[in-house]
């Protein structure tokens, strides 16, 4: 076993050697150009480290982490085109610096070329592969379809937005660390198992990610604190707030999330305080630990060396614990 | 065997039976809408023609021509979102009728549908096909690519036209042949050759398509007489005409494809007009022929019985005698 920034630099050279220029480069440039910008890489580090776990070498599993990292950024392409979002990581979104066109046809063909990299491995571990990777796909993309049904619907309640969150993006965390267990051979019901377990973490950083963004330190937060409340967006906190208010101060938070203040800091600041009064916040910090302890009771009973449970464990925990 | 109008019929019954509506009906409504309002379902027969004619029952190969359909049409879709076409068909296209987003998350979720419908058979077979199909879809692509960089290129020669149109639009048709092939285990060496002939036969009749939207009968022709010129499209005819122009007659060609006047009917006849009279229109008919005959020579190659390759035939020349 080796540690994670050993598997992200692994991941990385594979990456520096498979992703190159190619003709047409109106189709492959934004390819190379996103998948270039960073990133922390977590889900193809997560398909190496199962694949180790589950008894395989890292190496087997380069083409499928590779699999899974292009498919994460064909969908943050299409998902930058849809929320009209001008940067992403920092850099200009590939909509922006090209055009939506470009946009649209380069995510095809990186989702056509996510299936290919499975080319690479025996036959049946390619159905494998390519049956997981096809499902775990319509699921975020119905993930997706629901969170943009959600921006217009009133009545979306907390166990929608979790199934929700579940597709567009615990299923991949799931479908990371099942890739490996597919690399490894592992029986199904390991990697059932394993995918669950990341399932279960992936709802739980999702949701922290809500926390973080009203609660976060705007120091150490990536994105501007706040943002969630500025755009509307009816997180795990909002549905909280308004199923735990009195109702004059739902009424009060729906009315604030119908409104564009040019200045947001005071509108940022009423909706925390709601968020807090409410016992919204202290109920999405439970939900956070809930999801968490549930991972870690799953991976309790999955047959591997409790050794490697260690390492899954303190994964799940350095996710977990981020400030940022 | 059975005739054209029979296999379209079970492929329709078919594809009612398996593309039904489902939740998201916002990513599932779109595909349905699409996959009904018509098309000569062209592809899917020649899925199912190809399969009897190399030993199979039709019936085994449904699926893989239900992919090949949903891929087709996903094509349409981003494709008429790029294009910014108005109507598909007759019809409103899904951007149109829907919006932009829903387009675009919906054609992703065919494509991952068509992937889908391989699942149903055994290993080696799904091996096959996916890999036949994603190749195919990365050269669509690319095709598409390379549509898109010529609409703003200068000197586009006619090799390079060749080549986007093979890409775009004739792989396709050569893969849809394979796939029957795959189907009925036919050998790699007929794979291959069944796969150059609907190849050729696609660049025969995307060409006679570039002649028949300046030259059809108005009365036969689907779509309006002189799209293509209105729209500056440097088709077949237009390169042609560019080549065996005299210098003055290929400024004049040129000047005119830069603009758009309201009545387009002075500029489409002054255009046909040059057609003619450089020899383009002759040229391309002569091309046409050549990649007919192209494709019949092929055919008499290929390791099958005498009575099949009639079929084949009458199916190309169907295809190619249409006025329409």
């Amino acid at each position: 076993m080796h540690d994670i920034a050993f598997y992200r630099s692994a991941f990385l050279s594979h990456m520096k050697e498979k992703i190159t220029a190619k003709e047409p480069a109106g189709l492959y440039e934004p390819m190379l150009y996103i998948l270039n910008i960073g990133g922390k890489r977590l889900r193809p580090v997560m398909v190496l480290l199962s694949a180790e776990i589950f008894g395989s070498s890292y190496k087997n599993a380069l083409d499928a982490a590779l699999a899974i990292e292009v498919f994460h950024n064909f969908s943050l392409v299409h998902d930058d085109i849809m929320d009209d979002a001008p940067l992403r990581r920092g850099k200009e979104t590939v909509h922006e610096k090209w055009n939506i066109n470009t946009a649209i046809l380069s995510g095809d063909a990186m989702l056509i070329n996510a299936y290919q990299l499975f080319e690479n491995y025996e036959v049946h571990t390619f159905q494998e592969m390519a049956k997981l990777f096809t499902r775990t796909a319509i699921e975020v993309c119905e993930g997706q379809q629901y969170d943009v049904d959600f921006e217009t619907r009133e009545n979306v309640n907390i166990d929608e937005y979790l199934k929700m969150i579940r597709y567009k993006t615990a299923v991949l965390v799931g479908a990371s660390l099942e890739m490996g267990a597919i690399v490894a051979g592992a029986k199904n019901s390991c990697r059932k198992q394993i995918h669950e377990f990341g399932c279960l973490l992936g709802i739980a950083f999702q949701l922290q990610d809500d926390y973080l963004d009203a609660f976060g330190d705007p120091e150490k937060f990536g994105k501007q604190v706040g943002g969630d409340i500025i755009e509307n967006k009816k997180t795990f906190l909002y549905l909280k707030a308004i199923e735990q208010s009195s109702i004059g101060e739902a009424r009060q938070l729906e009315h604030l999330y119908t409104i564009d203040p040019r200045d947001a800091s005071q509108k940022i600041e009423t909706v925390k305080n709601i968020f807090e009064l409410s016992g919204a916040a202290k109920s999405t910090q439970k939900e956070i630990e809930k999801y968490t302890e549930k991972a870690f009771a799953l991976l309790d009973e999955i047959a591997i060396e409790e050794s490697q449970k260690m390492i899954l464990r303190s994964f799940g925990d350095s996710l977990m614990t981020r400030t940022v």
